[in-house]
């Protein structure tokens, strides 16, 4: 599949769309494929102990499966998450920022399927995954 | 199963264990089967439209489970979420709290699985249905 | 809401569009919230100790969320499973059947989900937990 | 990670704690990272139409997770699925056999995490994604 936006692109969009994620969420690569998204970590994202919190972890998951999907299908902001799935297998790196590798496994007409790994930057072994689906509105 | 805290006790309990959270989600019932808790809406938690953002509703489930749980087991602070899974299934009213109601389904040796209903306060039909699974570390 | 099937109908429809599972899944009550199906637990279903097997759930979570979402909407053969999730929590008894009990938390345009709980027959804990989505098709 | 089976050695391990599925699943690579598994479908595991039934391709991930984490822990027959989600996404091709790449995420004291991608056999793209949670008894 071929990708309707740059990197660039897809950023200034999703902080028009959801303008309180600016430079918190962020795409480095977008292709027909899926996605690489950066969370910038800061205090706002942490707990005791200095990991990442669930929240911060599940707007990656679903911010980067919304960027994957949008690359693909152009501007539809009104698409919305219907379903989720996590598992946690590891403890963030304290102080680190996390990496989301997002793989589109279905764009269909009314629902996109989105894989995601999500690291403490620099480490091979994935904080968790998840699964996102996404309802895309019919088209007028 | 009986309950080892009041709703102050664990909301006391909350606020030294996750104090960023101070005032934000609070438990307003608690007993052996589960446990009610608010999420008191403010600018932080919204999207654009004035509905509740996913990190939020991802938030108040983990959190309403984690009191569930402790609720049974007393002070264990180490207990990690494992698994997640969330059906998003209606649009958060604008400008209202979140109500979670969350029943313990099981409490084992090393896992307990919580299921939790959220509701924009006053609705009849849940927002969102959302399970949580927590490991429970080896008594000493 | 109201129901589109006694439970006798049901059984009948349900025989019609999956004949193999004839005798084995069976509608026992069906109402505009939900249904309550039985597996009638035969050598086929079993384990090794005599417990159900996971295949075995997952049809019965499956064909009674199915049976929720026909009830309400009518005969739709075309819906499909889209998405699905399971805590498995205790061992089935050994040789009993087992019951679902299954409460349909919404019933959209596109979509339903499903809640079930699943018990060895007698017993007052659940066995596993599921939540099922069907799609469901446009109206021409 | 290293494996401690061959492929043989594994299939006559399953068939030993799982006689029933002698034959039906096969295990065909087995490395540290994971497995791939084949479903010979049979009429036993089709629905009408000629496409592979859910409890069919939820017993070939359950089946491929078992075969990955055995394959680095070793005969554990007690080990226990506690969770499971999956994600159906394309219709699987009527009269095919059912290949599942199994991919071991996490193998900790208590639990491993499988992700699993369920293709008809030469097709390109995923009829089905899960992915399973084991419980690992304590070493005694």
């Amino acid at each position: 599949m071929s990708v309707q936006f740059t990197p660039e692109e897809m950023n200034a969009y999703l902080e028009e769309v959801f303008p309180q994620i600016k430079g918190v969420y962020v795409v480095e690569e977008l292709t027909g494929k899926g996605c690489v998204m950066r969370l910038n970590v800061t205090e706002r994202q942490l707990r005791p102990g200095g990991t990442v919190s669930g929240p911060a972890m599940f707007g990656l998951a679903d911010v980067s499966a919304y960027a994957a999907t949008m690359g693909q299908i152009g501007r539809e902001a009104m698409t919305v998450t219907t379903n989720a799935s996590f598992d946690f297998m590891r403890k963030p790196k304290a102080g680190r920022d996390m990496i989301a590798r997002a793989t589109l496994l279905k764009l269909g007409k009314t629902l996109s399927v989105t894989d995601i790994l999500l690291y403490s930057e620099g480490e091979p072994d994935p904080v968790a995954r998840s699964t996102m689906t996404y309802a895309i509105p019919p088209k007028k």
